[in-house]
C-alpha cells in the first residue's frame, strides 16, 4: 500500500470563518503527554476550565462545561437536552446556523415556527413578543453572532420577553465568545454554547457550554430521556460536578489547550480583548470603504469578528479566495447558503485579529484586485 | 478572580483502560498549526486519514472516517444511524460497554432483545443462532473486546450467522483496533467503531468508524430522518466523500494526530504489532502468576490489551491504585460495575505495550503488596 510521509502542511494565516490561528502558547500546551480523565491532576484541571470558561461566559452557572466535539456538537446538546417530542420552539431564522438549529429541533420532535428575516439583519424585541403573544413556545433560539452573515444579534431586551411569556432563551455564541460581550446572566440568557476555534482561540475540538437555573429545571422535569446519550447533560454533568462519575473519556490533550486559551483571555482581559477585535474590524472596514468595496451588514448590525464583504462587480469570488490561498497562504471564507456567490467572509478571531493580517489582507486584495 | 499558573502536570505513565501513553511523534504533529477544513492541504490529509484507517480496520469500506468526538461518539454514531424507532435489536450483555449499548440502543427507540453472559465470558455463534432463530432481529451488536471484563468476542463466525437471519452485525472495537487483528471484511462485520486514545496510540478526541455495504444499504433505505445532526452519516459522507460538502468544523489538530499514530501504526506493520502486544500481556500475565495474583478472564478469551486482575484477598485496591499514581506515577484502572472492587484493569495498548512499562509495574506491586 502507499506509504506516507511526515506531515507537510504550508502553515496559512486563517482570516476566515473560522478555524482561525492558535498562538504557539496554546499549541504547547495542546502537545503535552495525556493523563488519564479521572487522574486528580486532570480533575483539577477540569474545575480549572469550568472556572475560566465562567469568566468568558460572564456567569456563575455552575452547569458550564465544554463539550467533547465541536462547535455543532453544542448546538447537538442545547436541542437534545431541552427539546421534548411535540415542544413548540420559535427559531428567528436570519442565516445558515439559524436554518441548521430548525433542522436540528425537527430531528428531536420540536414543533417548530420560523420567524424570518433576510440573510444579514437581526430580530427586533418587538417581533419576538409579538411572535410569543401570537403563540406561546418553550423554547425561543437565536444567532448572537451570525457566522454566514456577520451580523450581530442583541439579546439583553429579547431574554427579558422570552421570560415575561414563560419560554427558555436558547443562544448560539460560536462566533461571539471570547471577541465580543457575551454576558449569560447580566442579559439573563438561558442556553448557551460556542466553539473553541473562533474568538477563544484553541484549536477546534471542544464547545463551551453553559446552562442557566431555569433550563436546569427544565432538564429536570423532562418526562422522556435526553435522545443522545453522549451528550446527555443530566449524566455528562455528574461528571463534571462533584460526584465525578466516569461518563464517557474526555478529550484532553484539548481541554490543556482549552484552559491555556482561556488563561490568555484571563490575561488580556474582557474588555482589551473585545476593544482588540472591534479596532481591528473598524481598520478592515475602512480600509475596504477605501477601495470601493462594500460590507453586507448595516454598521450598527455589524459583528467585528466575521465581516461580510460584498464582492465587486465583475469580480470572480473563488479566483480570488484561490489567489489568497495559494499566493499569499491567507484563508478568508466564501458564501454559504443565500449569500453564496455574492460575499467573502472575513474573520478576524482570536490570535488572528491582528493589526498585520489587516494590513496584509488589505494590501493582498489590493494586488490581486488592482485597486 | 484568581489566576492560574502555566499547565503543570506530573506526566504519568498509562497502564489504565485508556487513554494510553502517546508518542511525542504524534504529540508533535498535534500542536502544528491547524488549517481550515476547506484547504486542499487538509483534505488531501483527510484522504490519507480514511486510508490508513481501511488499512488499520482491513477494510475497503468507503464510508471509513473518523467521527468527530471520543470512543462513545462512535458507538453514538453506530445507532443514531442505523436504529430507527420500533426496530429490533438484539445485543450480547456481558460488560460495562454492552450495557451502555442498551441505554443508548432504547433512546434511538430500539426494541431491545438482551442476550446474556457473566461479566468476563462471551458468546458462542450457536448461542447467538439460537436467538436469532427465535426471533429476528434487524441489527446484531457485540463488543469485541471488552475495556470493562478483559474478554475477547470472536466474530468471523458470528458474522455468517448473523447475515443468514438477515441481520446487521455491529461490533464495538474500542479496545482492539490497532492492537489485535480486527479484519472488517474477512469478517464480514457491518459497522465497527473504536477510539484513538487506545491501542491507535493517540490523544482521545476522535472516533475512528467503518460501514459496510449491507449497513450502507440499510441506511439509504431509512424512512426517518437520523435523530442526531452532528452525527448524521447521511450529511457527514458528503464532506468526507467527494462532494467535500461542509458539514461541522472538523478536530483540525486531532486529524494530524491520528494520521501520524496511523501511520506509525503502518511503519510497524498490523502482525509486528500484534505480536508486541501479545508478547508483552503474556509477560505481564506471567508476571502476576508468579505473585501468584489471578487473572479474571479464561486464557482463551483474554484480551492481550486490557487485562482484569483479580484483587488479592484482603488487599485494598483502591490504595494499592493510589499508591501507584502518587509514588510511582503509574496509572492503573479500578473495575467497573459488576467487578467494581474486585478487579484492577491493566491496560498495555499502543506507545504503552512497552517491556519497561511490564517491568515497571511488576516491580512496582511487587514493593507495594510486599509479594
Amino acid at each position: 500500500m502507499t506509504t506516507y510521509g511526515d506531515l507537510s502542511i504550508v502553515p496559512r494565516t486563517l482570516l476566515g470563518p473560522g478555524p482561525s490561528d492558535v498562538h504557539p502558547r496554546v499549541l504547547q500546551a495542546l502537545a503535552y503527554p495525556p493523563v488519564g480523565h479521572l487522574d486528580p491532576q486532570f480533575l483539577n484541571l477540569m474545575n480549572e476550565v469550568q472556572e475560566l470558561l465562567r469568566f468568558v461566559f460572564q456567569t456563575e452557572n455552575s452547569l458550564t462545561i465544554p463539550v467533547s466535539g465541536t462547535g455543532t456538537a453544542g448546538m447537538e446538546a442545547a436541542f437534545a437536552n431541552f427539546v421534548e417530542p411535540g415542544d413548540s420552539v420559535l427559531i428567528g431564522v436570519n442565516g445558515y446556523f439559524s436554518e441548521r438549529m430548525v433542522d436540528m429541533a425537527g430531528r428531536y420532535g420540536a414543533v417548530v415556527r420560523r420567524l424570518e428575516r433576510p440573510w444579514g439583519e437581526v430580530f427586533t424585541p418587538e417581533e419576538i413578543e409579538d411572535a410569543l403573544r401570537a403563540q406561546p413556545a418553550k423554547l425561543v433560539a437565536l444567532v448572537h453572532a451570525e457566522t454566514s452573515t456577520g451580523a450581530l444579534q442583541p439579546l439583553a431586551e429579547i431574554a427579558g420577553i422570552v421570560h415575561r411569556y414563560g419560554s427558555l432563551l436558547l443562544a448560539d455564541c460560536v462566533t461571539s465568545l471570547g471577541g465580543l460581550p457575551v454576558q449569560i446572566d447580566a442579559w439573563d440568557v438561558d442556553i448557551a454554547y460556542s466553539g473553541t476555534q473562533k474568538c477563544i482561540g484553541a484549536p477546534p475540538g471542544l464547545a463551551p457550554l453553559t446552562i442557566g437555573p431555569r433550563a436546569r429545571e427544565a432538564l429536570e422535569k423532562r418526562t422522556t430521556k435526553v435522545p443522545n446519550w453522549y451528550l446527555d447533560l443530566t449524566t455528562v454533568a455528574q461528571y463534571w460536578g462533584a460526584a465525578r462519575t466516569y461518563h464517557h473519556t474526555a478529550p484532553i490533550n484539548m481541554n490543556y489547550a482549552l484552559r491555556e486559551a482561556l488563561r490568555m483571555i484571563q490575561e488580556e482581559g474582557l474588555e482589551a480583548r473585545f476593544a482588540r477585535h472591534q479596532a481591528h474590524a473598524e481598520l478592515l472596514w475602512a480600509g475596504l470603504e477605501e477601495m470601493d468595496i462594500g460590507l453586507h451588514v448595516e454598521p450598527q448590525y455589524r459583528l467585528p469578528t466575521l465581516t461580510t464583504v460584498r464582492v465587486p462587480a465583475g469580480v470572480d469570488e473563488m479566483a480570488v479566495r484561490k489567489t489568497l490561498l495559494e499566493r499569499y497562504n491567507v484563508e478568508i471564507g466564501g458564501g454559504l447558503g443565500a449569500l453564496k456567490g455574492q460575499v467573502w467572509r472575513v474573520g478576524l478571531m482570536g490570535y488572528s485579529s491582528q493589526q498585520k493580517n489587516v494590513t496584509l489582507l488589505l494590501a493582498a486584495l489590493r494586488e490581486i484586485l488592482g485597486r
